[in-house]
């Protein structure tokens, strides 16, 4: 079933289908986390609806913003959105393979790429690769590595991939990361509350990058009582 | 000067020297972040005064633990802390150098292995190689890479190196330990206060363990007003 979500900024909606995958907290917190330049370009990979695309239109100061999501029941809805909010001059959705970025887009030409990527190795849990939900969870169509090579190939030399992952799988994050030689610069652990396991990260790596990384202050969601924290408030809006 | 500080644990002291590296609060965290089975074997290497060695000592049930130091002085301190406590039929000082480590003791001997290794790479910022408090510091002597061989070639298979880091390092920390088939699986970041960037990083990683990290919830040091944080109180005596 489709519906019409308020996205609580800058006046944008986007459509969903429950019967997709519908956007979560942490394409929320990627969008605030990515930084794109004035007038810049962003990809925004594994797009799903377009969320994170949308969100950028009005966090950043980005002249463009492609998204590329491999559904093509997510683009449809993606575009539409677009459409929705008026911004066909600045979004743009390609249905496409991640391994195939190389080829769709001109290399070394982003000055940002964003990616809220399947989480889940391929074979771990149940999946069905008929199933657009699991599509969006599992590595089922690609894996960190084709995400690394498209962003080594698309990004302009020292700027940055901007990732939200599984804590868990950081150890492999990082040493993925540098076989593209993207170095993590920046990295925020989310914590649900504060006495709680990380349940994500948030990755900032630069194309050939010095080595040296920025840790950030954790970032609790809910406070003791379980109310939103001041930054989940006065930051995202809820 | 030498002093004699009282551990608040157990009833243990550790001798002091004002001129060398004095204990920290990183080591106390590492301490308390170890685990060693009943009756196994432990090693400590880059051990300075002992602090872990003999913090070990009463928070296990090792049955023998080894503290590897390079610096004379520090093992000099090390061993009449060992004498003060009683503990020298289970605490094993020796000087030498952890680059020779994997000929000092036999290949695979150790249920577990810990290390507050010096943090800073070589050739950053000032340091004078005669001094003590920069050996300590400064990866002058030994660097990471080091380190996980020895670690590597010391510890039985499917046991675990404990380290605390500097965050910042985490990248190449995790890299390194890849090389010698160390594989993190637990990370515990620790900042000062839940609004502040992490200070350290408390790291597990087993030989020839399986991918797959669990994260920790952040170790917070203080509350806002200042005080010492419940877990600090209670786990660790501050």
């Amino acid at each position: 079933m489709e519906r019409i979500d308020d996205l609580q900024l800058s006046g944008l909606r986007i459509i969903q289908d429950t019967e997709l995958f519908c956007f979560g907290m942490d394409a929320v917190l990627l969008s605030g986390f990515l930084k794109v330049k004035k007038g810049g370009r962003l990809l925004d990979m594994c797009s799903g609806n377009g969320i994170v695309a949308l969100l950028a239109s009005a966090k950043t100061e980005a002249a463009r913003i492609d998204a590329l999501e491999i559904n093509p029941k997510n683009t449809s809805l993606a575009e539409r959105s677009v459409q929705l909010n008026g911004l066909k001059d600045r979004v743009f959705i390609t249905c496409g393979d991640v391994r195939e970025a190389g080829d769709i887009y001109p290399p070394a030409s982003f000055d940002a790429i964003s990616c809220n990527p399947p989480y889940i190795p391929e074979g771990t849990g149940l999946t069905n690769p008929d199933d657009s939900k699991a599509l969006a969870r599992h590595e089922l169509k690609m894996d960190f590595t084709d995400l690394v090579r498209a962003a080594e190939k698309l990004l302009k030399p020292k700027c940055s991939l901007f990732l939200v992952h599984k804590a868990e799988r950081l150890p492999e994050l990082f040493i993925k990361l540098s076989t593209g030689r993207l170095e993590p610069k920046r990295l925020r652990i989310v914590c649900p509350y504060v006495t709680h396991e990380p349940a994500m990260v948030l990755i900032e790596a630069v194309k050939y990058g010095n080595p040296g990384m920025k840790a950030e202050p954790p970032l609790i969601i809910y406070e003791p009582d379980g109310t939103y924290s001041a930054e989940m408030r006065e930051k995202y809006g809820y």
